[in-house]
């Protein structure tokens, strides 16, 4: 089917009265996340993987006010449009979602967290090395899987490693560099985005929402350890 | 029609069924205010053109709790009022409403916000020069439209800069010097106004609310980057 | 009446389908304060004074869960309870609240508020003058009225002082000091007790409360401004 | 009864109309203090004595979300799990909780807050004598009972003191040392765990929850103090 097939008539792929259908749960996630800060003014975005059905919420809108109609349906092995809302722009974070399902995630969850751009701020910018954040010691790290296909949690004394990469002036350039550190740091389930905010995914809905709001949480801990003067690792 | 002839008698311009109607919507919208914060003790406003009918919350209320029965209503040729509760006084804002609205706009947004009260604390005055907020490289910043009469939003390598105009002791003689910072930066949605908070509008509500809460975003980042000694420009 | 002779069985003056009754709208507001910050772990209190009735919250009960048999209420001329649950204890906060009734209030709001108990840790305690909050040239200080009997509010260019008094290992000790503040500020709506919080009133629920959000918006903005090296006066 | 005798079907343990039942009020409170930033990412835990159940949330669920058929329920005697349900893992806080009901306490907060996991970093680590969190002279202190079996609650000139215990890889090794805490401080109501949380209990779940509150207030309170070069002490 060709990328225009998909119409906003195609209401089958959005219908249900489960609230964990990804349609429904999409729109409750992204009030949720207005709530805390992470999608204000229209940013950020959420993109779930169910089957060879990718669910994607719509570039531009008010995500607190998000509707199951607003929503774009992929078919993941094509590429093309299911389902395309006339009055919408697709989601300009589609080929970076996709780069997370490429990789075996079933949800991913793009955030313009505030304590994400910070600590982006917060570590220096070395062309002669990558930019890393870095923490250790914190029992929130046990929030986060130990990485794609390893069984279990990042332990209390394991050091959290999340890949840094630089904003480019249109999101859909960010694929390239996201997919360079995903291949470097295969075990992390986030690439935060300088200046911009972060990419997180997960196995499924659970693990992607309850890794982005441990990480949110470790970020902000994190900034408030810097105004206080105390270190993030040893 | 006199000033005095609007009465609150006058249902017929706020009963509505639809959500989207202004008199509810600007009801649903400053309960949504004061949760954020930026309409905290009766301060801020909001006011909506419909048509040719500006839609304006009221003076000294509880912005939380307000209902369409507290709605004025004002002809926008003519200025006279269509609606005018006698319980409620106008809110002083109108004028600088109706500057925006002249200008184009569908809708205003005035906030207390302390953020934006810290930004203007935060650029000295200095008499040889217009007092402006500026920031860069900011991904929120594509949040903001280019301009009036512009198509599409700003770019994440421009530089967004909002006047910031000294206050005054009536909140209507603001009007002069707010109508002087559009006319020379033709370009911004919003103009600040020092120890006080904003003016931010759009073409419609949707951009007005959306870009009020961009820039509310940016002003925050923008305090806790200067606590953390990161400068806002390069 | 004596004290003893009002009992939890006097649902008369606690029954009401109005939301506007005092005992009723005492529940709605603890719930919001609760949100605020302003009384957490059973901190804090509010009464209303309702013709010749004091209504006024219990000691040690979670304010957010608050219901309308929990309420106490005195008769304002003999002091006499004319409902006393017996599951709870009487607010220490009594006197001071009839402080503030003796001169007119319709409504005291006590919060712990912590924007409120810094900004008391941040004006110095010194023995040859009275410890006073004060700052000056801020819109939001406009919420706040001139004073007693004085007709509108203060004025942008008004510097609002609220007076600070120490505290007292018992909360019913503070009614000496708390009084003496009043009778030499008595344009003041409002004492800051030092490491404790603030009592704020108003001729009635209104004027309280927006009093109330006003100084707590100003505490904050006074605090941050701290953190910033931000003058409070000229 | 074998550990593995309770079964998710024993629902007569978790199916109760009241709100005031331990397994509605678990999830009830999980989900507020989700809203608190208490439970973030699954982290945290709450549990509650009943008679000789002690009712247990799971491990790994979004403490927001969670359901009466959740809840795991053990045997105080015997601890032999009554009801163990098959989709979730028994909590790593359970041994933790049972050395809180063993001396006494009718419920146990375990959070994650930011606010407690900060004072911990900004105690020293000193190994010739114990960490303890001090503070003195602040109000909200007399939010905390004054010690097991000790009637009413620490007055305003009292130092509140709360051990600190250094973290373990693993939850449930916390319990000797919580407990040598426990032993050594028999009056406090807390042990926090260095970069980690708080465990905060009571006589009941009123006191649980308040003084979990109060302590969380404070160390808010402790950390801004700190940024702002207020002592903790005298």
């Amino acid at each position: 089917m060709a990328e225009n097939g998909g119409t906003d008539l195609d209401v089958q792929f959005i219908h249900s009265h489960d609230p964990e259908h990804p349609a429904n749960l999409i729109c409750t996630l992204c009030a949720k996340f207005y709530g805390l800060g992470w999608v204000t003014g229209t940013g950020g975005g959420t993109s779930i993987r169910h089957g060879d059905h990718i669910y994607i919420a719509p570039s531009g809108v008010q995500k607190e006010l998000m509707k199951p109609t607003d929503m774009f349906v992929m078919d993941f092995n094509t590429k093309a449009y299911l389902r395309k809302p006339q009055t919408h722009k697709p989601s300009a974070c589609t080929p970076l979602f996709l780069a997370a399902f490429e990789r075996g995630a079933g949800c991913c969850i793009h955030t313009h967290s505030q304590w994400a751009v910070l600590v982006t701020l917060l570590v220096e910018r070395d062309s002669s090395k990558d930019a890393l954040f870095e923490i250790e010691e914190l029992e929130q790290i046990k929030g986060i899987g130990k990485g794609r296909g390893k069984s279990g949690n990042l332990g209390y004394f394991d050091r959290l490693r999340i890949p840094i990469i630089e904003n480019t002036a249109h999101e859909e350039d960010l694929r390239e560099s996201l997919e360079a550190a995903i291949e470097k740091y295969p075990d992390s389930y986030a690439v935060l985005v300088r200046r911009h905010g972060i990419y997180v995914w997960g196995d499924n809905v659970h693990k992607a929402k309850t890794q982005c709001e441990s990480l949110d949480y470790i970020f902000q801990l994190a900034v408030e350890m810097k105004k206080l003067g105390l270190p993030w690792t040893k």
